[in-house]
């Protein structure tokens, strides 16, 4: 696993167990589930262990996750965008394997982004720029596999598909099933196709 | 205002005033932010009235939140969709409608049943069931307003609409700007006519 590979000391790997765990806590349950106690108990390590590796306290850890996220998250968009395929099939895939992350935790944890993201209101505008980021980068990955999206479009396109992914998380966990996010990236993919596919077919870039 | 028009009597007064200082809460923080002790900070009431009112506590009164969301927000995609207009022009006019709320509250709260959602980890099932219920009320009441979708693909389309307005709440928040609801709506409108005005030309329902 790339994940394992990475962690190369005991000093680092403890380290990147309180980033990962902080990741799990607010992909569960948003920033109030991901406080230093949490973090502690759930990864059995010392309290001063925390305050050693992350002097910024939890503002430090929980930015250090989601970039964890958006690494992780962006590399698995990149695979999926960067495929030689119709922009319908891309978003097919997104959204089938989006899907397959949630059954595989139980319907438990979805986009940690989303999760701080609604939880802003007590935590601080440092936060939310670092949200705002992610999401901005997401969308990038996103535009530049659009292939058949004309230029000018591939934007606002990219925009729609991150907010029905994200949405549709939040709708499948609610139900505790795939078949939102499932449904969801079949008829926007048919959208996609009925909108955009008489261009490919007149040449139009 | 109907809400207002809804208080009888001290009694009612000051329990409708705990349901909706709860839904601010959820709207702005999700679950960790609606405890007892913070509603009555927030409302100014007093303590014993919580419990007089909602014996069964912070469940009772967040599933009555949930409730009071679930008419009003239903309220308002109802008067949306049961308009005589193009199912386009509905979905643009939803997208610009959530925008401009989400605007006048400083981009501060968003959907609270959503907010809720991604809080769950640490609450019951019967909350996850309550959430589940309230999206497919809304859902089905976008569905009924799609006059220009094929019967049998109704609820799938409405289901993307919600999602992608979920989702589109969630990326506008963490910009602080409407943009990415408006630029959504707008897609997502031009996506439908694309896929489904050919149908209504060839006068199929």
């Amino acid at each position: 696993m790339p994940r394992a590979a990475r962690v190369e000391s005991p000093v680092s790997s403890s380290r990147a167990k309180l980033v990962l765990t902080t990741l799990d806590l607010l992909r569960r349950g948003g920033l109030s589930s991901a406080g230093i106690n949490q973090v502690v108990d759930a990864s059995r390590a010392p309290k001063g262990s925390v305050y050693h590796y992350f002097p910024g306290g939890k503002q430090q850890l929980v930015i250090e996750a989601l970039h964890e996220a958006q690494r992780t998250v962006g590399d698995s968009f990149a695979q999926t965008f960067r495929a030689k395929a119709a922009a319908a099939d891309k978003v097919r895939a997104l959204f089938r394997r989006t899907a397959a992350a949630l059954a595989a935790n139980g319907f438990g944890g979805g986009c940690p982004v989303a999760a701080v993201t609604l939880d802003l209101d007590r935590e601080s505008e440092p936060l939310r720029r670092v949200c705002e980021r992610i999401f901005d980068a997401w969308v990038e990955t996103i535009a530049v596999g659009l292939d058949d999206v004309p230029a000018t479009e591939r934007a606002a396109v990219a925009q729609l598909i991150l907010a029905a992914l994200e949405g549709g998380l939040v709708l499948a966990r609610a139900r505790a099933a795939a078949a939102p996010l499932l449904e969801s990236g079949n008829v926007l993919a048919a959208m996609l196709t009925a909108r955009f596919a008489r261009r490919r077919r007149a040449g139009r870039p």
